[in-house]
């Protein structure tokens, strides 16, 4: 349905669409690189202890605590730090608080697919500029006077990370602001926090819902720069983030041993799955994220998509020339992962399952595998 | 800080300024129109019961449960109704929605001082209408052309309510969406569900801060024409309400009683209250919000908001023209309004207390006052 009353640069978007959350029992979730950990017990119990009276009153707009906590943890003042409804919240922001209507955002393709959403939304310019072999880039194939540059790093869908050195020749190179999406770092065996201390044109973005598994909270920061952080604080919703979720991301950030158990524990799942896969001639990008990207053996992507869907395991598949021959897979637990290779290895005969269309399907466009 | 990256519509940007949280015991928190009713216990009840695992999974994105209830509750279909991270949150999203760069959007003018904070991030151009005697406005004052009209009902801060017939008179004239914010309608007499329920360029907003007491979870939906709700849906941040945010607003719905009987207190509060005020010569505007606008006797508003600051009450004064001579005061309990009573009674020789400073006082351009 079209409205009239609606900016003619809508009119084309196609929004960003979320990976499919069915509600079906005995289901693998390996689609949305979800944590298979649960949150530190200290987050479960911070939370219970804001369940009062306080409900009715407005959270602390700028999350001071959280902040603080942030800043400690990361070696930050408070001034380099802001928190958001997930880091699309501060995707978001930068968006608006740096890219004025026409102008260019470039970043790497494939990447992330929100990133053009939010630059259509903002009526700038989407200036893709597409990986090398092995998903590197070059950074002089970037235009150094784009007011906002997008890297995923590690990159989705591909998992695969940029070295430090290529980072800080971009930063160089660039006149306007590098962005660097760190949602998948923890897992990675580098990060850019240093250059965020250092630069004044770099912002670092995180997410607590992958490494800290809350996602289902809405916790994400960014650091960098004071006077970038301010132009962010701006354009931020006057109450982004309510009084649980301050309560939440500050507990977690309270109990990193516990976070450095999980992220070791999925990196060594990880790596054993990677063996295995590649055992089985599936071929698989170095990963340094909670997720691979592969070229299964055998029948096409497509084909493995709706197999393991038969045996109830979602993965993720994106529906463009550049992926589609490639799942994602998120990793899960040891025992998750080991069922996951034993529906490979087993022929027919199985007992199969057929699993609903996804709710959202109608709005997907007719190409409901994107959201998978 | 000026930084060189930035928009250059944000150089002039005064970001929107929060009512004071100060944490000080034995305050009277009369300044951010917060209930002083705990919300439903089915809320709280609700929100434990998520307090699981399935904190490191995605929320639902469109938020269906709760948009079902929202739906069944007043009455819309369930592509008529979308949920927001608090109604600000639908009000940035309308903004970003309908308005082009350059393009007028247009709101009487004094009211929520967010409207023209939005406006300007979306570089559009503000058009403020001034209201007439007792906040009326006069609708062919108003350009049949602007995409986008704000109208809060009852406005903030005076207070005050238009009639159904002045609204559907203002539809009729606009060519474009006009926005009715209801954040404050539950405390008053008739709202415009079947304006929204009718017209196609009609959307109404409302909040569960308020008459729900949920201020701290961010909660707000808009309804309307489903064409313009999913304009709203193509600019919604992906997960833009958590998982427990989901639940609270769900539980809350379905505790309409509670929620009546705490509205019902409110406003029987709120009369009695003006009815002492005005025996002490303020000077009311009539009132359907659970705010009251007022004109003191004796000394000016700012003389007035510092002294009863000194007995721990917070009031909120906003430092414009219009509205300099005012203060807005929160209908809390009826003992709290007698303790308010009490401390205008009370002559020189009071226990004066040195309430510090508001913690975001530096970030208010030196107008502190602003943050009351």
């Amino acid at each position: 349905m079209k409205s009239s009353f609606t900016r003619s640069c809508m009119e084309k978007l196609q929004p960003y669409v979320p990976g499919e959350q069915p509600k079906i029992k005995g289901l693998l979730k390996l689609n949305t690189n979800e944590n298979p950990y649960s949150p530190s017990p200290r987050v479960l119990h911070a939370i219970r202890r804001k369940l009062d009276d306080g409900l009715r009153m407005y959270p602390d707009p700028t999350s001071d605590r959280l902040r603080m906590k942030i800043a400690s943890v990361y070696g930050f003042h408070l001034n380099q730090v802001i928190a958001g409804n997930g880091s699309d919240d501060i995707l978001n922001m930068s968006v608006r608080a740096f890219v004025d209507e026409g102008e260019r955002v470039q970043f790497p393709h494939p990447t992330y697919s929100l990133y053009p959403v939010l630059v259509q939304i903002q009526n700038g310019r989407i200036h893709q500029i597409p990986f090398g072999a092995n998903f590197n880039i070059d950074p002089s194939a970037f235009d150094s006077r784009a007011p906002l540059t997008l890297i995923a790093n590690p990159n989705a869908p591909s998992g695969t990370i940029l070295s430090q050195k290529i980072l800080r020749d971009l930063v160089r190179r660039l006149k306007g602001v590098l962005l660097i999406d760190e949602a998948y770092v923890d897992f990675a065996q580098e990060n850019s926090m240093a250059l965020a201390r250092r630069a004044r044109n770099v912002l670092v973005t995180r997410s607590l819902s992958k490494s800290f598994s809350l996602a289902g909270m809405r916790l994400g920061f960014a650091v960098g720069h004071a006077a970038l952080v301010e132009a962010l604080f701006k354009v931020k919703d006057s109450y982004n983030l309510d009084r649980l979720a301050q309560a939440a991301g500050e507990a977690a950030l309270s109990d990193m041993a516990y976070h450095r158990r999980c992220v070791t524990r999925i990196v060594r799942t990880r790596e054993r799955f990677r063996k295995e896969l590649e055992r089985r001639g599936w071929v698989c990008f170095p990963s340094q994220a909670n997720f691979l990207f592969v070229r299964p053996a055998g029948p096409p992507a497509i084909a493995w998509l709706t197999k393991l869907r038969t045996r109830k395991i979602l993965v993720r598949w994106f529906n463009a020339p550049e992926t589609r021959d490639y799942l994602r897979i998120t990793i899960g637990t040891d025992s998750q992962m080991n069922h996951f290779l034993s529906v490979l290895d087993q022929g027919a005969g199985q007992k199969s399952y057929h699993l609903p269309q996804p709710l959202l399907a109608k709005e997907g466009n007719g190409e409901i595998y994107c959201q998978w």
